[in-house]
């Protein structure tokens, strides 16, 4: 590592490599940094201060609908990981195995959770007898680890910070219900908090979650024109209940298995806050997540009074509750600008000597850059309605991304031709429910499918691989 | 498990065997549940609810105090433990070691986290150059991994919950201030929310942790006048820095090593507060702590209006900020007292047809047993009283335990006649300071050094050992 100081240095332009602009974003707005360990990030403070404000933000909603939180061991022995057949054949791949305690071999080897279905099903077991103990709606804030072959930030990490919930349920209306619940949790905690616009929908087969029957999703749409999933929520009847010997004495006394959920949010939507939102100065956060809202700025800060000035402004704000930062340091106006600008805060207040005699301070806005000279007795309102603006035009400007990038279309080769036209982009087109041509259209244009939207046309239309008539609705894209 | 419906069973007498007394209570109350892994305990939702008010309370004091949080990888290569020889020799006979990613053999194993000191350092390393870079006020929440060979639950957990603090400093005075400002925040924290006295300390190089030049404690007294070390705070000097190459620039543009600290307390703490704090009725919890404050149940709930009238204070109290619930189920008032009181609830108010008729409800404390009959309309005033009356009853009755099983002597033979009389508790004598007498104690009379305590008499006595004249006072107890 070069001893030099700090920069705001230039990030490598969106359009001219976005894995690259991706790369110098989270490096350079210090939200993370590489270890030693291959796959394994550092979150810095600045990134996990927006994973501890999305966490805030989704735990009181949880909550709020009656889950509480619980913590699960770690480690998971071989046989009980192995209980559910699908289950293990899909995470096995990807367990790291502890095979040593302390200078002793175990008798049998564990694996680091990847996910924690099984641990919650053997404690289920423990604790579920009557209908009077049901539903149970658990959760768990933790790290899971899946040993992936290749990674990076926030998007794929061998370790990363997630959510779990785990439910269950007398009936399996009631498992149903609560997994649409959860869905529809994350789509408004994209849309109302992050300002990512998202499909909901339902996965096909192939792309369902480890053992569950049904995987409900949120698929955001990146400024690349790639999707990324940004939550799912299953449905597993009682597959893993009679896997587990998970029973219960119904109100007609009869010994039933109870009906199951599972719903998961990570730190990869941080990526997809990036993605969705930032341009070629860096991040822009949205208001509701960013650990900084308002940075206030002293121009000319050597002039009397005017350091005075801006602190004032910065505790009026704290005041009013908004998380803001002054910056006195030494550095020019001109650097100060350009570093919260790529650190994406949503607002800068400014305020020089010639501010102070007008009674004035000027606030620009991240998303649009635009300025506006504000009377100083107006500062908290102000404030507070640019929050709000600045989230609405970042929800709008995605959401136009979204639409302008979302095709409609009939035959795969006619996919594949809108597709590469316009470099990316989802494409809706009817499906005959078959997994031949779900991997023919991976085949022969590169996609896998989305989700079937849960909102279907109904129309009838043809699959565009056999051909035979089906009124299925589905999304196709490439995928982080 | 027999598929019995709960009861209130029945719990050892502490003075009948208090290590089963604290088993029962933390089944019992369903603050802790076995899983199939040894040493692993699953915190159940009542006793997660415990931390996370632990944690709300002591981030936000970090927070204030200028610390930031971060998330480092749970994985360590041994080859990155084993860069400070104290720290690897302490910590490597109980690591666990994982071998396999996948299906494939790592080429270098890699431990999970029995604590963060060497992630750390690394990271540091990367990102300190300047004097402008310091300090740095780290601190992580997570869960490390000790492969202990006995376990019990909150006391000894293979896998247990901590935050853990990492700070840099570019003056060795400057760390020390930092060690001795945590110690600080652990003492009031113990005292002034867990109602739990504290001896603050030094421990002696025997005791101190790996890799360490000093170590300072918070040791508390439990029922049964055995000690708790309640949390640490640890000045490293520039050992670290120095085995990790981590060098800034100063102020005059010399090369120089910052100097560090470390300090961390865990779910350990919910141990101390059972076994400070309980008794034969179950668990007593602290008000500022406790998952529910007040419980309302009403009286002859049959009865018209019952229900609404309890509804309406349990909403009074609610919204005034207290957690509280209400027990409207169909158990008897009998078996609902019975079960609040065994769960800690510090506070329960009751109110019946009689109560309504008379405008008043009746408060019952947790603490004490005592009831008072409270005029509706001073129902938040008189809740809020009689929860700060509660914590500050249990401090007193706390700090009497520890100074009624305090004492001072001056032999060997003393240290083990009062102890043996009393059956335990901390005994102060002087110490010459050596490592021989440290450990005859060890053997002649059972106990280990508690601490130091910063509060020196600075009299002339003698060692209880070798009787060389010293000046130095010292704790002795048997510990947790």
């Amino acid at each position: 590592m070069a001893q030099e100081k700090k920069q705001v240095e230039a990030i490598t332009a969106r359009d001219v490599d976005f894995a690259q602009w991706f790369t110098d974003v989270v490096k350079k707005a210090e939200l993370i940094d590489y270890s030693s360990v291959k796959g394994m990030f550092i979150l810095r403070p600045y990134g996990y201060a927006i994973w501890e404000n999305m966490q805030a933000i989704l735990d009181a909603e949880f909550k709020k609908l009656g889950h509480e939180n619980v913590y699960m061991p770690m480690l998971i022995p071989e046989s009980l990981l192995q209980k559910e057949k699908d289950h293990v054949e899909g995470f096995a791949p990807e367990c790291a195995w502890v095979t040593m305690g302390g200078s002793e071999k175990l008798e049998e080897r564990m694996c680091i959770r990847p996910t924690s279905e099984t641990l919650f099903c053997e404690h289920y077991a423990n604790i579920i007898h009557s209908w009077r103990d049901l539903p149970k709606l658990y959760n768990q804030w933790c790290s899971v680890l899946r040993w992936e072959k290749t990674s990076r930030p926030f998007l794929r990490h061998r370790e990363f910070l997630w959510q779990e919930g785990h439910t269950m349920h007398a009936t399996a209306e009631e498992a149903m219900a609560e997994t649409e619940q959860m869905l529809n949790v994350y789509a408004d905690f994209c849309e109302n908090v992050l300002a990512m616009p998202v499909v909901k929908g339902v996965k096909t087969d192939k792309e369902k979650f480890n053992g569950a029957e049904k995987t409900y999703t949120v698929e955001c749409m990146m400024h690349d024109r790639k999707a990324l999933q940004a939550g799912t929520s299953h449905y597993f009847g009682d597959g893993f209940a009679k896997a587990f010997d998970i029973t219960f004495t119904d109100k007609n006394n009869q010994l039933t298995h109870p009906f199951q959920t599972s719903w998961g949010v990570s730190t990869r939507l941080i990526g997809g806050i990036i993605m969705t939102h930032g341009d070629d100065n860096g991040l822009i956060l949205p208001p509701k997540i960013a650990p900084v809202q308002v940075i206030v700025v002293p121009v000319a800060q050597h002039k009397a009074g005017v350091l005075e000035a801006a602190d004032g402004l910065r505790a009026r704000l704290a005041a009013a509750g908004v998380r803001v930062k002054m910056d006195d340091s030494d550095q020019s106006f001109g650097w100060k600008a350009a570093e919260y600008e790529m650190r994406g805060v949503p607002l800068r207040v400014e305020i020089g000597p010639k501010d102070m005699e007008k009674e004035q301070c000027c606030i620009a806005r991240r998303d649009t850059g635009e300025k506006t000279f504000v009377p100083l007795a107006q500062l908290e309102e102000a404030v507070a309605r640019l929050l709000d603006e600045v989230h609405h035009n970042m929800y709008a400007m995605a959401k136009k991304n979204l639409e302008d990038n979302s095709f409609t279309a009939e035959t795969w080769e006619q996919v594949k031709e809108v597709l590469e036209r316009n470099n990316g982009g989802f494409v809706k087109t009817k499906w005959c429910g078959s997994l031949d041509c779900e991997l023919a259209m991976k085949e022969k244009v590169g996609v896998s499918s989305r989700c079937m939207p849960l909102e279907q046309s109904g129309t009838e239309g043809v699959c565009p691989i056999c051909g035979k008539k089906c009124t299925t609705d589905i999304y196709w894209g490439v995928a982080y």
